[in-house]
């Protein structure tokens, strides 16, 4: 099943994608696709539900998300791209949640940055409490998966005094979605094909299978060090193909859009400009 | 004004502290202590608010903390202390919001730790929306201050494939309160004295004078790479005296107990124990 929060920013209901693709009313079944919610998401055939008319906005596909915890350098591709180390453990940082976006939003350069960079990601949006979880049950917890470009300012990452955050918190960095799809349709989530292209030009494209911690080992591991609440969103790492590891390296520019696919988990299109 | 919430965690009500110290139920005036309302607090003479019989526990002043950003290294003496140089911008980093606990809640270590650590902070807490702000402009935006112990696992922290945020969130890390402080009653929030104590014996012994950056100063840096919102918390780093500056480094046990004071904001009495 797909599941979607269409309407304005802040004010979006839930919905549902039928098989030909058009967008279905839920919000007369559930209140919103956020919280406890996600561990029992409906078993609904979307044909029964109202056509919804228009084409309104999609916003993410999650609610009132707590946390967006991200894992760096988490694909072995990447990580020889950057010229870095694989890490013993996955290296976590945390994007602000007021950075969250819907895949069809406009990404905004703050003021100042000369070196805004995209990262496709495999977003897992989790479904139930997770706290000192192993492996093997770690799926368990998974409400589904989505698109995540978790957005970058490099020199705000790394040359302003350190910690990640302060380059992956800008408003706007987090654009998540359009839909949240269902392990059952998703499958295996370490063989999903992903890409981004500039302008129509390929930058990035991988695969899940390259990942250096698998989607399970991630879990487990935060789950050792933090809980995980229905309505959080991991970003799971980035293939390689980022503006950062290009030889000159190439960053946005105002005009610029964005496109991204991920199997099973749809499109996202962003459009660039830069805060006055 | 003092400002608190009380009742079991998940289900607190507003309250206010009267000049004698007593517990005044504030849930006639305002549903919560969280979102806009930071904006625009009652200004309310608590002697006319019924008063609570018995001891409810205390939760953290703030509800629906969206983010609970630290800043590192930020005292002179504590870099020192810590053998790092003064970072010429804020070093930003983000604790966990499930790490919120209240000010005379129990600390639990998690399995596997052997380096849990203290830090006492001057928090801020946000009252309007904040993005581009001047210094002059920013301490218009504060609600309030109140105590933050900012508690960190050191292996977590720097031994486990870098990123602070790992040993930063975990599940009671992040005491707040007990009071939300209105700035009338704080007045310069650069001339605050901190403290900590383990079993009865001074550890940490600071003043926000000898802060790095000031409290308007990192409101406006941060106004730059993100923004903020009514309800958010920043810690505003820690003065010297953490057990991992020590010769040899000390940390916490099973079974001790913090006391923390700051000018004006009260004090936090936290036990220690350990996850099974």
């Amino acid at each position: 099943m797909k599941f979607v929060r269409y309407g304005e920013p802040g004010q979006e209901k839930p919905g549902m994608i039928d098989n030909e693709g058009r967008l279905r009313d839920l919000s007369g079944v559930v209140p919103d696709l956020a919280g406890p919610i996600l561990g029992k998401l409906p078993s609904v055939d979307p044909e029964g539900l109202p056509l919804v008319e228009g084409e309104p906005r999609l916003g993410p596909p999650v609610g009132n998300i707590g946390k967006l915890v991200a894992i760096g350098l988490n694909y072995t591709d990447h990580a020889a791209e950057m010229n870095m180390e694989l890490p013993t453990h996955p290296v976590v940082f945390m994007k602000a949640t007021s950075s969250i976006i819907g895949a069809y939003d406009t990404v905004r350069m703050p003021r100042g940055s000369e070196e805004t960079d995209w990262e496709v990601e495999l977003g897992v949006v989790i479904g139930k409490p997770v706290k000192y979880v192993t492996e093997a049950e770690a799926l368990d917890h998974v409400a589904g998966y989505c698109i995540v470009n978790d957005v970058s300012e490099r020199h705000f990452q790394a040359k302003m005094s350190g910690q990640w955050t302060k380059g992956k918190s800008c408003d706007t960095f987090g654009p998540v979605g359009p839909w949240l799809v269902t392990p059952d349709e998703v499958g295996d989530p370490q063989n999903l094909d992903l890409s981004l292209e500039v302008n129509g030009e390929r930058m990035q494209t991988g695969n899940t299978a390259t990942m250096n911690f698998t989607v399970a080992q991630i879990i487990a591991h935060l789950s050792e060090v933090m809980s995980l609440q229905p309505g959080d969103v991991i970003a799971t790492g980035t293939p390689p193909g980022v503006g950062m590891g290009m030889t000159p390296p190439r960053y946005l520019k105002d005009g610029d859009v964005m496109d991204l696919e991920i199997s099973r988990l749809g499109r996202q299109r962003l459009s660039v400009t830069r805060d006055q």
